[in-house]
């Protein structure tokens, strides 16, 4: 049950923003600039570094949905968004992306520890002030999604499946508001 | 020196944004809904909520950012502040606005933190689910601001005073960006 009065049925985060459109408008914006809009890091690769900051922060709801549009974003399979969350430097992703993951779990544990040594690795590697900007406000913005979520202990399906299936439709959805219907 | 390049002179969280207009209107007008909107909260009680999961985050700028406009809303000194922030049990805000910072608290801690046995007693004392969700966002919100700051060693001011003289003019400007000027 969660915390609060919410409508039925409605999974994770989608729960308080059906009750609160005023926030919900700016809020779904903002996650659609800054996971999909024009990047040179990949929808696929934000989506990745958004799951591994939720499978940081344990929050079933987000690691499950953004890990599942991961997946579909980069045609890969589930064992692989699973290695990536339990030790990404041991898989085949590009040395930019691991350096970027490496700040993002920095971000997590709050934004001092991210450090200069990071911060330089990752530019060496080709990462740009942009990238590193996105990466940064990413891991961020996951730090507040995930405590929205679970600090109103809102319902979630607990079948993966559940999120796997419904990726390709929420990706063609995207996070705006005004133009999504629930897809399940 | 900030992480990545950024137009000097300009402090916090206006230093990334400056370079993002993208970004920093839907998060603006997040930022203006959640903490300036119509509420039973009012907007020096949201803007303690702020400081004190600002300080809790060790995030200077935000920290002193938003104590300056809380003291300036509440009109209040400089002490209650501080004592808000180190042992607000013992201060004479309301029981309602006690059991609030006690859940924004654990959200700064991880969503999971927040019980239900403190939600039962802010319910208790009088807190609506709306006050509930709000204090559960703001405190969700700061865990990203302060994390997006700090996370790009963004400048700022070490004098306190500098926030305190800037408080009531930012007060009046608000968070939109579109009608927004620097007030320093």
């Amino acid at each position: 049950m969660p915390y609060i009065s919410l409508p039925e049925g409605i999974p994770g985060i989608r729960g308080p923003l059906s009750i609160r459109p005023d926030i919900a408008k700016p809020l779904s914006e903002f996650a659609e600039t800054l996971m999909r809009g024009e990047n040179s890091l990949s929808r696929g690769e934000r989506e990745l570094i958004a799951t591994f900051v939720s499978s940081l922060n344990e929050c079933f709801y987000c690691e499950q949905a953004h890990g599942g549009v991961a997946q579909h974003y980069l045609q890969c399979d589930t064992d692989f968004i699973d290695r990536v969350k339990e030790d990404y430097q041991s898989t085949a992703i590009s040395g930019k992306l691991k350096s970027l993951l490496s700040i993002a779990a920095s971000v997590q544990r709050g934004g001092k520890h991210v450090t200069e040594t990071q911060i330089e690795k990752a530019k060496d590697i080709g990462a740009t002030d942009r990238e590193i900007h996105d990466t940064v406000l990413i891991a961020a913005a996951f730090c507040m999604f995930n405590r929205y979520v679970d600090g109103l202990d809102t319902w979630a399906p607990r079948e993966r499946n559940f999120y796997i299936d419904r990726a390709k439709h929420a990706a063609e959805l995207g996070y705006r508001v005004e133009t999504k219907k629930e897809p399940s």
